[in-house]
Formats: structure tokens, sequence, C-alpha cells
């Protein structure tokens, strides 16, 4: 069994630690969550802060914060800790009752991603599930394409689609999965190559009598490996249309800003999807999720199958959701994305030339992938190495962790208020730990 | 198609209003959410304001709030805001870094619960997407009996186990669906009858080659039609396990002390679940939810399936989880739940006898339900009379709604922080409603 995903490459069941306070609570916490819990890093850390781009741990260590994009616009952000609050102290109920906050929060939303209607759940395995189901009643076929790593969340249904998962989880028979445009190991061909595997996969679905009901992809291709471009989606999507299917575009990693160039990543593909779906970031951290939708699409599955989600849409939940656009807006994080990523992405791809197990930096905005490699001209993947950095830098305390099938792409992906000395600091880092790399 | 469950009998795609302005709200709404987004009442309510067992509307007007047990310790209750706001400014994130809050919380709840481990999602419908996967990962089976007018959430894996969604869904096939114990219109065979149908079910997911995977039950039949008693489930469980299946609890309405007598609905029964769910009360309107279970049971899923959620168990959702249990304990909440809830009952059951179309007055604590029927001896169900009645409420500013097949149970499941103030303004204005309904 291998856990080649996002999640578990860089995940263990129980840690090691030189502290017995630590071990206490690593054992305590196994004891009591199962095996399904692991955590990450050999040494685990223990955190009890949060600021910004940074957090600190039990001993007041600070940690630079390369990884997590659900606080997106920084820790324990001042203004969206007071619109929870505000909200939490006034009312929170359900959306069978008529709220303000649901259709503000929705009309400013809606702009940004182009599509007329959305609903809300409260996580992105949800908001998947849900598109699927959607996808499922307008088309009135059941089969799905996914990329070949592909992560698209935790229910039954969402796991059938996600390859990445491994362990003793299986695909569904109705899935086909493609190869991600894996721009490192293709040329000028990988747009190509990307549509001639979903023109064979929709007649593969055809052929098996499941039809083709939708393409789904995370426009980042997180899970996969992080591949920013080149941009293959447009004639992929025309193709999946043109064979009666939709388009769901997975924005939970790539959404709300994070590559720096658009709000969403499928924008950055020059195409509209006919549903996406969004997560993570969307609230700093409350469990807020949403699918927005083409009414047409969306139209038939919602007049004729009851879907209610208690805490989805929320007044608390919307509060938050919108605080985290005014910061988006009020402290121009897009740009700060561009500008802080670009840097990032120099500064290691200088770095990379002295190092040739460093094979590619690729990414946009504040999503970056490094891919490590045993040998820069075969480009062998190097999951020790990528493992080895992982921990090293925890040991210098900047969290990141891997993707990729191979848990070979050090995933960055810090909070969008990453700063021009965060990328200092990281940097230096990075530097001492590849250049304590074993050749 | 019927809409016939808890959440849609008594809710509408538009909704009429007198008043302008929220019917340009209605509008924003329906345009913006689509035909999924229904209301509850003929006139909806635009709720601005919530405090203990009262909301208040736009224009300042209080509402008695018997209906909502999210809110389960009181809209906006001062101990769990100030929770929400210290660990929300303090430090959210994942649990792949070690963190007290779950573990604190973990080994409290645990201690309610008599199992030993707990997994943390986001709503009822992932705890139980996520049982139905543990309880077939342990028995190897997939088959799954349900009550006829069951209600397990929103995935597609649960939707087909929730027979009363109707509409353009359908329960799957290795699913077999059982009579609740309906003990208006049965005698003392009701418990006989009901082991009987889960051994007909037995027999026939084995015949069909499903095998038997569970039993899964909300343990107060709430979608069914709200049924406290007789205590069918001990000799149903038996009979489940002696199978080869498991047993879960579904105690998404029936959790934390709302039956007045224990903490969960299936201690009521005399039985210990192999798995439990919960989750709408569980943070008093935070998206939380958890599975907890035997780790026997549980072992070989979190082992060999990679499972991670996001959101779920993250620090802030822990410290509402915890907060709510401070106040079930500080304020007696389960003592309030009993004393109160009697009062509520005997009083409607007084009203009862002069009223033929109340046929049934049932419940524990402070979860009742209210039968109404044209024809007392008959027990003919009167869907128009109890939608009558719901909405008759809704004009007197006291909030309540139905459940059960045919919608003619009034389900008054009041926040636990109900008085006996409340109990005397809701039973003077359900005089007022059942004296004006037309005979």
């Amino acid at each position: 069994m291998t856990f080649s995903n996002i999640m578990d490459s860089n995940s263990y069941s129980g840690g090691v630690s030189t502290d017995p306070e630590t071990d206490k609570l690593i054992q305590a916490r196994a004891h009591l969550l199962g095996p399904a819990y692991r955590l990450f890093y050999e040494r685990p850390v223990h955190l009890v802060r949060g600021s910004g781009s940074h957090m600190f741990d039990a001993d007041g260590v600070r940690y630079l914060d390369a990884y997590n994009n659900v606080v997106s616009v920084g820790h324990c952000h001042p203004h969206v800790v007071a619109a929870i609050t505000r909200q939490a102290e006034t009312l929170n109920t359900h959306t069978r009752y008529l709220h303000d906050g649901i259709v503000d929060y929705s009309e400013r939303l809606l702009r940004t991603v182009g599509l007329d209607q959305v609903m809300y759940a409260c996580t992105g395995s949800e908001a998947n599930d849900l598109a699927l189901r959607v996808a499922q009643m307008y088309t009135g076929a059941r089969g799905v394409i996914v990329t070949r790593d592909a992560y698209h969340g935790n229910t039954e249904a969402v796991t059938a689609i996600s390859p990445s998962l491994g362990g003793a989880t299986t695909i569904g028979p109705h899935v086909r999965a493609v190869g991600a445009p894996d721009s490192y190991r293709s040329g000028a061909e990988v747009a190509a190559r990307f549509l001639a595997d979903i023109q064979a996969a929709i007649a593969d679905l055809r052929a098996a009598g499941h039809g083709l009901s939708c393409l789904i992809v995370d426009t980042f291709f997180s899970s996969d490996g992080i591949y920013p471009g080149p941009t293959v989606l447009a004639p992929a999507v025309a193709a999946v249309r043109a064979a009666g299917g939709v388009f769901i575009a997975d924005e939970v990693q790539p959404g709300f800003a994070r590559t720096g160039e658009a709000m969403w990543g499928f924008t950055r593909h020059g195409v509209v999807p006919d549903l996406v779906t969004m997560g993570k970031p969307m609230a700093n951290g409350l469990p807020v999720a949403a699918m927005a939708a083409r009414s047409d699409v969306l139209e038939a599955f919602a007049r004729e199958v009851p879907y209610f989600n208690t805490f989805g849409g929320n007044p608390v939940s919307m509060a938050a959701a919108s605080a985290v656009l005014d910061v988006i807006a009020d402290e121009q994080l897009m740009a700060n994305a561009a500008r802080v990523g670009t840097a990032l992405r120099d500064e290691l791809a200088r770095l990379a030339t002295n190092h040739p197990r460093i094979g590619d930096v690729r990414g946009a905005g504040l999503y970056v992938g490094v891919e490590m490699v045993t040998d820069p001209d075969l480009k062998t993947p190097d999951r020790a190495g990528a493992h080895d950095l992982v921990n090293a830098m925890r040991e210098r305390h900047v969290l990141i962790s891997v993707c990729g099938a191979e848990g070979n792409v050090l995933k960055v992906r810090p909070p969008l208020v990453f700063s021009m000395d965060d990328v200092d600091w990281f940097c230096t880092e990075f530097a001492g730990a590849v250049a304590e790399l074993p050749v």
C-alpha cells in the first residue's frame, strides 16, 4: 500500500519526539483518534498560536508557515475574527429563514466567478460530491474524467474519483484518469497529449456504457504535482462539451487569488466552467464551501432532488467569507501573491542552478512546486530527497509538505500575506537545507 | 414528486409576503441560490437576531424558537461565542499538527459516549458517509438497513440510504427499509414487529448478495415521525450483530441531552452502538460533527483507507464544542429538558383532550411530536391540518415545523434553554391556533 497523495506522503502515524510532554500528547492522540490521524513531520510540531504567516509552538518558537492555504489571509486575521464574533453574538441559523448575509455574499462572490448561481456546503468534499450529482443529473450520464493523481475529497462518491488516495481505496468503474499536463517532462506537445487523452477517455466511457458526465480537475493540478501551465484546458473543455459533458473546476486549492494572476485558476486557462467548487481558504478556517453553477445546468437537480445543508451558508459562515473577500481586496493580496511569489520562484530558480537535485521550480503567485530528482537528465523522481528536505526545513522551523504521484514535489503554498522578509527567511533556510542534503 | 420528509413538507420555493423589502430579498435569494433553496412558512420570516430561545425579525418582532436544535444551548450563548472568539484569535489549523484542544475534547466527549475512539468531520452527512464506509470495510458487506422515512444526510452515499428525501432520489439497491416503531398506531407488538422486519431485511439483503453491513437509525426516529418509545432497539441490534453487521446510532438529532433522560438517544434503548454519529447541536451552530467508534470496528478502515478532513477537529471547532459541553453541565440543561419538556407535553396532552384532531402527543425531554389526524379513531394523517397549524403558529410568532411520512406530525424541538415561561407562551398560542382550525 502506498499513500502517494498530498496528504499522506509527508504524514506519520506516530512521530518521534525528544520531549516527554509532546510524546504524551502524541500517545493520547493516537489512543483517542485512532490510526487515521496522521501527523506531519518525523518530529511533529505542537502549535499553540498563529499570526499572519507565522506560527508558534508550545515553547514559543516561531515557525514560518509556507504551507497553509486555509488561513489564506493570514492566521487569526483580526478583520475576520471580528466578523465571526460580531455575527456569532447576533444570530446563527440555517437557510430556511431569510437572511441578508447569504444574499449579499452570493452577489459578491458570483461577480468574481462569472456564473449566476451558488449553493453552499461546509467542505470542499461536500461541494464536489454535490457537483458530481448535479453533473450526472444534467447529462443523464455517470462517467467522470479526472487526472491521474487527483484528489477531490473524502466522501464515498468523491473518494471514488480521487486516484491519489491509494491505500485500500479504488477509483470507481465509471471513472477514467488522464495524465496531468506535466510541463517538466513534456514539451510543446503537452496540450495536444492532454486533449488526446481526454478524447480517448470519452470514447472509453461511452464504450463501457457510462457515457460522459463531466471532466473535473483542480485547475492547478495540485495533487498531481502543481502544474501552472501551459494552459491546456480550453481545448479539453471544448471536447468534453461537444461530447455532452460538463466541466467542473475544483478551485478548492487554486481559488481565492492564490495564483496572483486571477481570483480563480480556471481564468488562467481562458475557460468558464459549468460548475465551480471552492472551499479551504473561503472563510480563513471556518468550514465553508460552495458550488457555483450555470443556472441551466443546476436547474433540474435543484428542482427535483431535495438538498439541504444545515450549516451551509449560515450567517456566521457568510460573515467570515465576506470578511475574507474584504481582506483580499483591501490588502491587495492578489498583487502581493504575484509580486512575492515571483521573488520566491526567482530565488529558488537561482538556487536550483547550483543544485542538480532541484529539477524544476514552477508555479504562479504563492503556489510553488519544487521538483526533486536524483538525476537531472533522466528527471528521476527523488522521493527520499523531498522527504529529507521537508523534515530538514521543519527542523529549521519552516513548514512545507510534498505532492505529486511520487511525493517528490515540494509544495510551497503559504498564506497570501507572505512578505518579502518571509521569502528571505524561506530561501535562507532552504539554501541551508539543500546544502546539507547527501549527494 | 412528493417531498415528504422533515425538510420539505414545510418549505416553499417562493413564499408570499406583504412587505416590498421582504419580497425583494426573496427574489434576490431565488435568483442567486436557485430552486434548491426553500423557505419555511407561507410567509417566510426574515430574522436578524437571536438570544436564548428567542429570535427577532427585521422589524424587531420577537419570535419563540420552538424548532431549532442546532443552537441547542441557546442562540448566541455568550460562553460559546467567547470560546470561538478566543480560539479564532489564537490559532485555527488542521490536525496534522499536534494541538491540545482535540485531545482534551475527545476525552471529554468519549466519556459520555462509552466508545473509545472518535474522528471528526464538519456535518452529520459527512459523519454518516464515513460511518457507512467504516461499517462496510469492517463487515466486508454492503447492505444497509434503515427506517422507512429515514433521513441521514445529503452526500451521494447517504442520500441513497435516506428514503424520506423522495423527489428524484431513490434509495440504493443495497438498502432495505423497515417501518419505524410507530407507538401511536401499534400496540405491544411494536417491538416484535420491528425485530421481525429487521430479520426479514437481513435475509433479503443476503439473498440479493449484498450481505449485511449495518443497521443505521436515528434513535428518536425523528424523520419517521418522532417515536420516543417503546425501546425497540436492543433485540434488533442483537439480531444485526448475530448476522455479522454493526449498529450505527445516528445521534445528529437526539444527541447532546435533547431527550432529558440521557446525553444520547441510544442510552434510552439500553444499547451501546458500534458507531455513533453526531452533528447539529455539537458546537451550537459552527459546522462540527463526529463519528465515535469501537476501535476494533474502526481499525481496518483507519489503517488502510486514507481519510483526512481539512476542517474536521480544528481548534476553533473543538473550543466551541467544548464550550457546549460546559453549558450543558453548568446550566443543567438535561434536567431542564426533562422538567420543561414534561410540562410542555402535559399541557399539550391536556389541550388534546378537547381537540380530536390532535391524535397524539409524544416525546421525551424537549423533543415533542404532536400528531394531527382527521379522524381520531381511524388515525388518518392530517397533512393539511399540520400545515395550517405550522403557518398559524408562525403568524403568532412561534416557530415549529413538521415531520413524518405524511408531514402531519408537528415537530417541537426548541433550544434546551426553553423555559417554563416559554412553555406558557407556546401553549397559549397553540391553544389559540388549534381553536381556529377549521373543523
